[in-house]
């Protein structure tokens, strides 16, 4: 670190128990001296995603599920320090954070980084990287969730979850509002462009239109899909998706009795089904049936979370023979520093309009940014430090 | 049809019952009228697949099992007469047969003619195409397997399977060694090429050793994959697989103990498993194995039969965050009038040496050619008509 030992102590939402049980609280925290490694991060926001949620609500698994914390991995800042090794950014700089990976393994040197092999550990582990402002309290609080922890005021990031965008973004209004392009929206555009590899002869349908889903809606559109079948059941989401780019949307809280959702999608898709089917739901039925509406020949890409002891049951035979993938995903299996400036330059160019679906917040409102995530009102609760 | 009325009668393996039970015989048949898209062949030679054995050995759903019926899909042989609408040969043309397809559907209209959404009855259903020479027997005997029914030195070919080789094949005999082109070596060789796309940077491992399987080494040989490993349990197909291609081979039934053949692909495979998997046999424990096996990001696709009721399990979230595909692929989805070509060519640049997996026998030793394939002396037997 730079000679200076200068401590940074701002606000964060601790989580020191679930949510269900109110235990995410405003508090003020000091962060650890940063490594070489390391860059401290004056955050400006950071999006709210269901998997902080999901991370800040569970329980039982240790690896997983720990208290107290820092949540938050959709961030964008001011690099204020940097480690000794530290060659992405110098204080200063604006950064979008991601997801963090080793750069090692032989996904991250195969140019998967998101699929690295310390995946797990680098960005849902237990490490300590904030303590109490209140000198009383010594319990360490972890940090780098995602490399980055930006639930905080202040935070410390690994360089590797880093993505300099200085000369990229023209304010600090637009860096807030560009925070979630580290992950959910580069899930669903990845998933649709470096995944997918979606053509004008390809027709898409994408059940759940939140983030992640909207996303994909506007690089189906970017990507020229000659079909675009959104899926969701919140009203409100149906017109959105179709000025983002559906050709079709489909309400299932809406569809005439008799009537499947898989029969649905494949009339709109020549008869035949999607070429490409992503889900973003997670809901057991709904991958079964994204399994079933897809084309011969197609993919089914599977983005949102399942339950964890969810098995997706294929027959082998009769599934070789419609010629079909099944897949997964992460993070659109995508390089952030190459595919975060992509998205900002489709956004200059208005074809990748994502501020209509962000709704900016002061941090101390994140709880109304995740009711309003919940009830359907917001796509993207972004929470903002100031 | 061009006027003339010639009957074409020659022998043909009926299968009047199943081949447990004896039930395939050289017979005297004679071919049925064509129709204005068919053409007549004189085959000479045909390939003998599991997929013949596996029609000509089943009962109960008769869709797929019915008799008497002539079975054979990698045909080779002169075009005889052609019906009216017939423009890919004409009399005298060499050919080599290949599946059939509508030539309608989404499927073949989008460039996957193996997918076809008729595939099931084109290829497979109960279609007369011939009588029993002897005139007191007046039941037809279905044929058109897969748009040929090869297994007969006269048969009715459908348009759509035929390719016309006369401008690639030099002789009679390298039209007999040519013969699996259209099926089994297209099958090996396309899941490699046009299904995986392999490149330099893959490694690839093949599940079985036969003719798919080693086409499969041959293509991804020919593809410069970095690691090529060939798995069996025939202790022949060893050094077989080394001559075509494999950087390495597992011998199943000789495994150090405790040993799984997962760890020892991974091992060879920079210690993080294949990029691509391809499972020729539709054996349960090894679908399984070749997808734990794979690598992160990795494509496991699924070309050998399995069980009718076998279901693939997968743990939905974590075959999500691994990022691999669970794929079938039929012939490769190839375009047989473009892919033959390409093997052929292949073939005379000396990077797909098919030759060295045939053997050739006269049609009446048949049985013999079965039973060779059965026990692994032969990997690809070829019946020749004469």
């Amino acid at each position: 670190m730079a000679g200076e030992q200068k401590t940074w102590t701002g606000k964060a939402i601790v989580a020191r128990d679930t949510l269900a049980n109110q235990g995410w609280k405003m508090e003020e925290v000091t962060a650890r001296e940063i490594g070489e490694d390391e860059l401290l991060v004056e955050l400006v926001a950071s999006g709210i995603c269901h998997t902080d949620i999901m991370c800040g609500s569970g329980s039982g698994n240790p690896d997983l599920f720990y208290y107290p914390r820092v949540l938050g991995h959709e961030g964008s800042g001011y690099v204020r320090a940097t480690g000794a090794k530290v060659v992405v950014a110098k204080p200063g700089d604006a950064v979008l954070l991601s997801f963090d990976w080793c750069g090692h393994c032989e996904s991250c040197e195969g140019g998967l980084p998101s699929l690295c092999y310390e995946s797990m550990p680098l960005n849902f582990g237990n490490k300590a990287a904030f303590v109490s402002a209140n000198s009383e309290d010594e319990t360490e609080i972890a940090g780098k969730f995602f490399g980055q922890s930006s639930f905080a005021r202040y935070s410390v990031a690994k360089q590797n979850s880093v993505v300099n965008v200085t000369d990229l973004v023209k304010s600090k209004e637009e860096l807030q509002a560009f925070a979630p392009l580290g992950c959910g929206f580069q899930t669903g555009a990845g998933t649709v462009v470096n995944v997918a590899k979606a053509t004008q002869k390809d027709s898409v349908a994408v059940l759940g239109l939140g983030g992640v889903g909207l996303s994909a809606i506007m690089a189906a559109k970017l990507s020229g899909c000659r079909t675009i079948v959104g899926i969701d059941r919140v009203d409100s989401r149906m017109e959105l998706a179709k000025s983002l780019g559906a050709t079709h949307v489909i309400d299932t809280s809406k569809l005439p009795d008799g009537k499947s959702v898989i029969e649905a999608v494949q009339e709109m898709c020549e008869g035949a089904g999607p070429a490409i089917t992503i889900d973003t739901t997670g809901v057991p039925t709904l991958v079964k049936a994204a399994i079933e509406m897809t084309r011969k020949g197609g993919k089914i890409i599977q983005v949102g979370s399942t339950p964890p002891d969810f098995q997706v049951e294929l027959p082998a035979f009769l599934f070789m023979n419609s010629g079909k993938a099944y897949m997964g995903a992460i993070e659109g299996n995508s390089i952030s520093s190459e595919f975060i400036p992509k998205m900002i330059q489709w956004y200059r160019d208005g074809k990748f309009p994502f501020d209509k679906l962000v709704k900016l917040m002061p941090a101390e409102e994140f709880e109304k940014g995740i009711h309003e995530m919940h009830t359907g009102e917001t796509v993207k609760p972004i929470i903002t430090w100031s």
